[in-house]
Order: structure tokens, then sequence, then C-alpha cells
């Protein structure tokens, strides 16, 4: 009897019923980029910017941004690419009403890291992306992170159509709410950070001299790439326990490394979930 | 009687007696990396780190860098150059007692900007550095943003010699107050991001392929340069009008292009003060 209990109690126990660390992430949602400096794999986010990923997709699809470019690269900032002529035609390349947070449904899988954060009264994450979150107005969406790409847009908030952005330096706090931004780059972000940046002096950023621009080679599906080709990524999972322990590491910095253990607050934009390739 | 009375109000005006925007940095405390990715300037904080300073100038000066290489760069994190093989003799090469932060003098010229920030009860900039303080303790320190330099070193306090880091992920500012800052990236930072990365899946960071990694021509001293030769850089006084009216906007998020105005609270690694190249 006591050793039955036993069994029923390991079986039950945390360790067994716990979240892998990692998973795999829905082909359906990921997207291959071929620049001249690599390749990148971006995981897109239609929970939160269902239109933006849809007609981004379509897109990517009929093979809108293949031989586009990134025209506008300012370092500590933003690497923006698609079609600074605005001559390319597509029956996708329409305005996007915003999305720029959404409803807390009742079935999010919001997991609170940090509250209040210097920017959102709550930050954490959101389908393994980082997120905000305010209760009062009951709001949450994505964070302007290093690696989340969003649609640009002019001064109206509903004007947005096929050229985005991925962010490349400390974390652009101030656009967040204030884009949609649609997913982030599970792999890859060397290649993101060793694109052509402006001139120091460029304010605008845009590099006027086509030749010096990166390349975008192609943008594709995943679901269009053949299935040996696709890269075998997996990515932690923000309710695992190896997850729960690095945050936790991180607000005690526990090891004896540190001399001056800080005042406990994280930042979730540099705790962001990892991504692994597995053989 | 009253034309003068103008006369003397303009003398006076703000404007007039307002410090300029952009100041020429000291040669002194400026040094060139030439990398196989490009030329980088470091502005050296003697103020906060004489200790680390004087021997990086040494280092420096004997050619102690020259031909090594950034053995250890994670991406989202640091990039790490010296000697990973500890083989190469110096005189100069000793163990440093830490320089993690200063006792506030009398006369700092610490700006703040923010106040109680997430990491700190205040941050700004000291000498044009971004830095922060504690009134309490009154001690005041470097932060870790994107392009701080810093001396790395084991578990111990004491225990940097010339190994040395650049931020070049998000800021790690778990690492304030616990590690010597001794300089800024002033020019260059596209150089070291487009530094080759350890591969993904390499979670030590530690490029074993030495062919792999991006190599240290040459340091040298700016005062070791002869002056054709050297960049005509101009860095941003933190003082300055222009300084504070860019703070104050982003403190607002006034321009129109906002449509979330935020909580103004300012991340001082974002708004870091800009370098630029004069004719």
């Amino acid at each position: 009897m006591k050793i039955l209990l036993s069994i029923i109690l390991i079986l039950l126990s945390p360790a067994l019923l716990a979240v892998e660390e990692w998973h795999t992430p829905d082909n359906e949602n990921l997207v291959y980029m071929q620049l001249n400096t690599g390749t990148v794999v971006l995981e897109l986010a239609p929970f939160m910017a269902p239109k933006h990923v849809a007609q981004f997709k379509a897109l990517v699809k009929e093979g809108f941004y293949d031989g586009l470019d990134f025209y506008r690269v300012i370092d500590g900032f933003v690497a923006q690419g698609g079609d600074v002529t605005e001559q390319k035609v597509s029956q996708h390349n329409q305005q996007l009403k915003a999305e720029f947070s959404r409803v807390t449904p009742q079935d999010s899988d919001f997991m609170l890291v940090q509250s209040p954060d210097f920017m959102a009264p709550e930050t954490g994450f959101l389908h393994g992306f980082p997120a905000g979150r305010e209760p009062v107005s009951k709001q949450e969406w994505l964070l302007h992170c290093p690696g989340t790409v969003a649609m640009a847009r002019s001064t109206e908030a509903d004007s947005a159509t096929s050229d985005f952005y991925i962010v490349i330096g400390q974390a652009t706090r101030h656009l967040d709410r204030n884009m949609s931004s649609f997913g982030r780059v599970i792999y890859g972000m060397p290649a993101i950070q060793a694109l052509q940046r402006a001139e120091l002096n460029n304010a605008s950023g845009v590099i006027d001299d086509k030749d010096k621009r990166s390349k975008i080679l192609s943008i594709k599906l995943a679901t269009d790439i053949p299935q040996l080709q696709r890269l075998k990524l997996q990515v932690q999972t923000q309710q695992s326990e190896a997850v729960q322990q690095r945050l936790a590491s991180a607000r005690a910095l526990e090891s004896e490394f540190f001399h001056f253990k800080g005042n406990g607050n994280i930042d979730v934009c540099y705790y962001q979930l990892k991504s692994r390739l597995v053989e």
C-alpha cells in the first residue's frame, strides 16, 4: 500500500507533470528569409495581429519581397525592409487596420514575469513572445524587444502595408502599443546584425545607394519549403520549469559571480525565450 | 534705455549662454581598434575606472591586443576579446582591483534623467556615459548599455586583467555594479555588430575554431595615430539644450506619430548620446 502510494505520488509529481522545456513551433507560423548575410527564421503572431500576419503571408507566398532589400537600417534601432520605391504592384499590398494590442481573451496564456515593468503595468510572455499587459484596460500587446518584427507605417495608425522592420538595438519600447508587431526572429539574429547600416551622419537611416543595401534574396513560408530543407528548430516553452528557474535565478542573481545582487527586477526583453537546433 | 535692456537680455538669454550640442572628445581618452569588420573608436572613462583605463592603455601601447581576436561572442549579450590562451606575457597584464562604482564626488557632473529607473534609484549621464546613481550610499557607476566596454573577470571581484567585452544586445543591467566598466563605443558599433558570433547551440559562446573568430588587427591610442589619420569625431554634450529637448520629447512622445503616449519613463540605454563625423 505504501509502495503503491509512493508510485502514485511520483506519477503525480510536478517534475513528471511539468511542461517540456522545448517545443517545435508550428510550421504554419514560420517564415524563412534568405538574406545575403544568412538565413533568418521568423515566428509569426497571428494571435495578436491576424490581419498583418495574413497579409504578410500572402505577400511572401507571391514572392513580393524577393529581390527587395533592407533600405533603412539604423544601428541601435531597426532594420527596415521592403519596397522603398512603392512601385511594386500587388493585390495584397493593402492598407491594414492597426493591430497594436488586443483585449485579453479568457484563455490568454499571458505569463506574468515583471510587475510593474518600467514601461507597462505588467510584462511577461504570451505564446512565447515578450508581451505587456494592462489589467485596467484589459489590453495585452507584444513588446518591442531585440528581434521583434513589426509593420512600418506613416503617421496614421491604419497605414501599414508591406514594409516591415526588425528591432536590432536596445528595446524600442516607445513603439509598444504604437505599431503592429506581428512576429519575432527565432533564428539568425546574427544575420540581421550583419546587415549594412546607414552612415553615422545619415539621420533618416535610408541608404540611398541601392548597391550598398543588404538584399532580401527570398522570403518563403516554411510550409512551401521541402521538409528536408527546413531547420530543426525548437523554442523554449514559457511555462516550463527550466524557464521558471532561469527567471528566478535572474531575479536573485544568486551565483557568487554577482557581488551586487540587484533589486529583483527583470527586463523581459533581455530574458527572452531561447531557440536551439536539434539533430 | 529699453533697447539697451533688450540687448543685455539677449546676451544673457539661455540660448546664448547654452552649452554647445557637440564637443570633440579628448584624444587622451580615445582608442582606435582596427578589426577585420571595420574601425571602432572607444572613449575611455578614467573618471570611473582609472586603474583599468591605465592598464588598458599600457597594454594597447605595447601592442598586447594586436593579432588577438574576439573569441567569445554571444548574440544579444557581449563580444569578448583578448587572449583566450592566457599565454601572452606582459608586465602590464596584472590583476586589477575592482572599480565597479565610485563615491559621488562633490564636482560630479551626473545629470539625472530618470528616477526611479527600473534597476537603479537614478539613471542619467556622467561625462557623457550612461550612468546610475544611488543617493543613499552616494555611489555612482556606469551602466551596461549597448556599446559599454568593461573588463572581463572570473568569480572574484579583483580578478580582471586584460580581456574585455563590449555589450552588443539588450542592456545587461544585471552586470551594473558587478563589473568594471571603463569605456564606451563612440564610433563603429556596426563593425562590432558584424563580429562573428558563436553558434546558436554553443552556450559558453567561446568560438573554438580560431580561424572563425573575428580578428583584432590592432588597437592604438589616438595620441599614437597621426592627426590626419584620426577621424573627426564629435559627441553630444549631456548638458546641451538639444539633448534636453530630445529627452523631453522622448518623455512626452508628443509627435502625432505616437498614438499611445507612454508613461513618461525613459530608458537611458536607448537614449544614449550620439556621435557624428565633422568635415
